[in-house]
């Protein structure tokens, strides 16, 4: 059996522009003369529809969309997530289903049995699990399809009661498709292949994967579909951050890359890949919503010249306007840090002192301050005199403003709320410093696009004569690496404490952090690149007394 | 039996005043010679803890609360809610358990079964289900304990498999108790009493009810815990929107209240409960986070009339300190109307006139938007320069900015992201413009707190010359029913049309509500009083198609 595996990258909601894609790659895959093509989870709707899967004419689309597909596999079978309606009386209404066609039908709708509801996912919010799966046929061949989550049980952060594939190995399958949709992380490439072998292992049987492709505001798909023979050998893999389509044939429980790979490449670092995340993050973010224009606050700092950088990677140095916002604190080195990331990169860029406006503000609220000396509010006024004059840029022109906060000052409220905390989307908010240090250089592989000077000096916030973010903050370093157990590990103080960090320490970030859940609250959508970002995923509630 | 029904007002996280509360009330329950007392669900940790539940601090701080509790209960039963571990070793690592305590042991433990995952639940994200629950003996009687949802399966909104009433009802129970967390809506009392008649005739038993009292930032809960005999009749209902203990005697399937009940009171008014609520809110945001005093910006308009009132109400004037920021389009009787406030109630107030920050603003962008007509980029400067003097003032002198926005213009995006979207807590964000007038009316039931010309000129957003919200909005009236079709009844456009609104309205109202999400998501908590507010309740993606 010669089998498609389509990776495609989908558009919530948006029917003809998803139809008309997957109608393509099922005409190239026939042409190919393949008898099966394997789309990914809840392709149909797109992932995460959110609560779209509870508007009525929604869920009449996606039906829509799978007779309308189903006419269109002439000669081919084909399986496709979709939501489906739950067909008992009893449960939630919808189930998170793959569905088989053949001969331009459904034939078959098996459900999702298990359902992820950790992180990001919140799928029983929407769908009835399977309870009772089973293998379908499938031109002869018995298949495990399974939906994403459905090999996950690895009972330690995923454990669900029973054994879903050591029951479907009882049905001895000559093959398992799992169809997902699976977002990336870092680390997240290893664990996939790690679990995929289990389930081949456990099934004694080879693995066709596929994934969607694309990002979604915070949340981007890596794609990589794979195949795996029965051993857990990896035999094809299909295209990061891009859309692509290959296939496999499987023959007595063989299965083998048509045509065979290439040679495998060099293995990419976490940053070589948190970049790419980033910049597929950001061209989906405007592509999907229809804007063409950035504007973001350039500083002279690394945080907005990593993000400038990514936004002119991403959308064209033409479509970034980069804003100097100097005040009566910039040093004389940040100006002309960023104009040379202006000259470097040719992106668009408007000079507006903020002096004036902040005089102003001073005036205004002079007596109302009388007696009371300068503090964190005067900073304060600044940042957000700059975030209004962004947004003034945003509204004129239509361009997006993109966030520049990092995810260490984004943990410890660094940063202003509706100052340098505002913009439609935060690109670098999963990224900590340490690592804004590494994706500079990584930027700046072949020449010099972030300044060196912007590289090398102090960071800092600029907010005061001679202010150094080390003067209130432990050095990032440090910073990081508790953060990184609090936050991605899900540690508590003390777990921390107790591999060897300093006490008063972490129990210094610990209240940081939990004092600023506020800000993050309204803090905008962030591409998320780590195994745990701050947003929907991280859930802590605002007014509590927190352990440690 | 006799058993006292106590309704208390916790902290999450606060072990130390939670447990002090729980111990004087088992205490006072003792004098009165109690044989049972009953807490809420998750009384033990606070609902909701949210990821709080994902620390193990936590859980172990739960499980250590739960013994020394029971060290309390002498002479006494006890029935508290409570995060355990799951001693099954597949599945999630807690259930959501009541904990049965006699002779100052725990002697049963009993697992919620029914889940929910709608609206602001997500217990999934942290529980196993229990699969296999039976009646429990309590002091000779067969008590069906069971945990909030576990009533709630009405096979339509929340329809689970299986029918648990039914298969406890074959035990033939003497008592149904059931411990919640059932959070307030203007229209969740009916439903609820409802419910638990329903589950009553089920069982053909008596049900002892207990809810929690208090708020949690955005959840409200208003207590008003219940008896209900086995046919339905309610026996005994505690305080709503406050802490309460009350006993009940039980005996031979006859359920008592003791003292009996005095008559009833008149059945309050939504906007009555509304009210009340909304104060209850504003008062445990504020204790709970250690914080006293609040800041607002006053208009001379309603909305932030009413906040003002409430915060007034809630907090004492001496706590309230309103802001005046007239600009060159403020009519002269906002001024009045918003002193008239300040006179009629004796909160603090100062004037800030914007004028001349907004001119500084227009000199530094002058150059950058030659040739371009003023548009909604200059009204949101404006907005942004009030947000940025409260902040300001929240800032130097540590009060809370309250935000003032309704839940109309939430809903349609009229509203300035950063401007009048700021604020720590959204005080009415959840109550529409229609229900706002009606609101004031009420503030103002005893004497004018709420100038007669707030109430009675035209809503204006006063950012433009003459500027009425009328201008660019449908009449309140008509929105508003469209928007409690979309947002509370969660209609698709087409279905609302087919209630016979006009096709175009409710397309503009539709794309304008679609078109706000990406504002919504950084907007502040808001306090909820509907059965759909905006927020974590409704999860909508940012970048889509939307269905109509």
């Amino acid at each position: 059996m010669k089998i498609a595996l389509a990776q495609l990258n989908y558009h919530i909601g948006n029917f003809e522009a998803n139809q008309k894609k997957i109608i393509t790659a099922i005409q190239q895959a026939v042409l190919e003369k393949a008898d099966l093509i394997v789309f990914a989870e809840l392709a149909i709707g797109g992932y995460p529809a959110k609560d779209l899967l509870r508007n009525a004419v929604f869920i009449e689309q996606c039906q829509r969309a799978v007779k309308e597909i189903a006419a269109h596999c002439d000669g081919i079978d084909c399986i496709i997530g979709a939501p489906l309606p739950n067909t008992s009386p009893e449960g939630k209404s919808l189930v998170n289903a793959a569905a088989y066609i053949s001969k331009g039908e459904v034939v078959s709708v098996i459900a999702k049995s298990l359902l992820p509801d950790y992180d990001v996912f919140d799928e029983y919010r929407y769908f009835e699990p399977n309870r009772n799966t089973h293998c379908i046929n499938i031109r002869g061949m018995k298949v495990a399809l399974t939906i994403c989550e459905d090999l996950w049980d690895d009972d330690q952060q995923n454990s669900y009661v029973g054994d879903l594939m050591q029951e479907l190995a009882l049905e001895k399958p000559d093959l398992i498709i799992n169809i997902a949709a699976s977002p990336f992380s870092y680390s997240h490439f290893q664990n996939r292949v790690n679990v995929l072998k289990r389930n081949v292992l456990k099934a004694n049987a080879p693995l066709v994967y596929v994934n969607h492709v694309g990002a979604h505001t915070d949340i981007i798909f890596d794609g990589r579909s794979l195949a795996l023979d029965k051993s857990g050998n990896i035999v094809a893999e299909l295209h990061k951050f891009a859309e692509d389509l290959q296939y496999v044939e499987v023959l007595n429980s063989h299965i083998t890359a048509l045509p065979p790979p290439s040679v495998d490449v060099a293995k990419d670092t976490d940053i070589a890949l948190i970049y790419e995340a980033l910049i597929l993050g950001l061209k989906d973010y405007f592509s999907k919503s229809g804007f063409k224009k950035a504007v973001l606050g350039l500083s002279g700092g690394i945080d907005s010249a990593v993000v400038a950088a990514l936004a002119i990677e991403a959308l064209g140095a033409e479509n970034v306007l980069a804003v100097l916002m100097p005040s009566r604190y910039s040093s004389d080195h940040s100006l002309k840090d960023a104009l040379d990331l202006v000259q470097n990169t040719g992106c668009g860029h408007l000079l507006l002192p903020i002096q004036d406006i902040a005089f102003t503000f001073e005036n205004t609220l002079h007596k109302a301050f009388e007696g009371r000396n300068p503090d964190t509010t005067e900073e304060n006024i600044q940042a957000r005199i700059r975030g209004t004059l962004l947004m003034a840029i945003s509204n004129k022109f239509g361009h997006i403003l993109l966030n520049t906060s990092n995810k260490s000052e984004a943990a410890v409220g660094y940063g202003t709320l509706y100052g340098d905390m505002a913009g439609s989307l935060s690109v670098i908010g999963d990224v900590y410093k340490t690592q804004v240090f590494k994706l500079a250089e990584y930027i700046n592989r072949d020449r010099e696009i972030i300044p060196e000077n912007t590289i090398t000096k102090p960071p800092s916030a600029e907010l005061r004569p001679d202010q150094k973010d080390s003067d209130s903050l432990p050095p990032y370093e440090i910073l990081d690496s508790v953060l990184y157990q609090l936050i991605e590990l899900e540690k508590s103080g003390s777990e921390i404490v107790h591999l060897g960090f300093d006490e008063q320490l972490v129990q210094r970030v610990a209240r940081l952090v939990n004092n600023a859940e506020f800000k993050r609250f309204q803090a905008p959508p962030i591409l998320r690149v780590s195994p745990k970002a701050f947003g929907p995923g991280r859930s802590i509630p605002l007014v509590a007394r927190f352990p440690f």
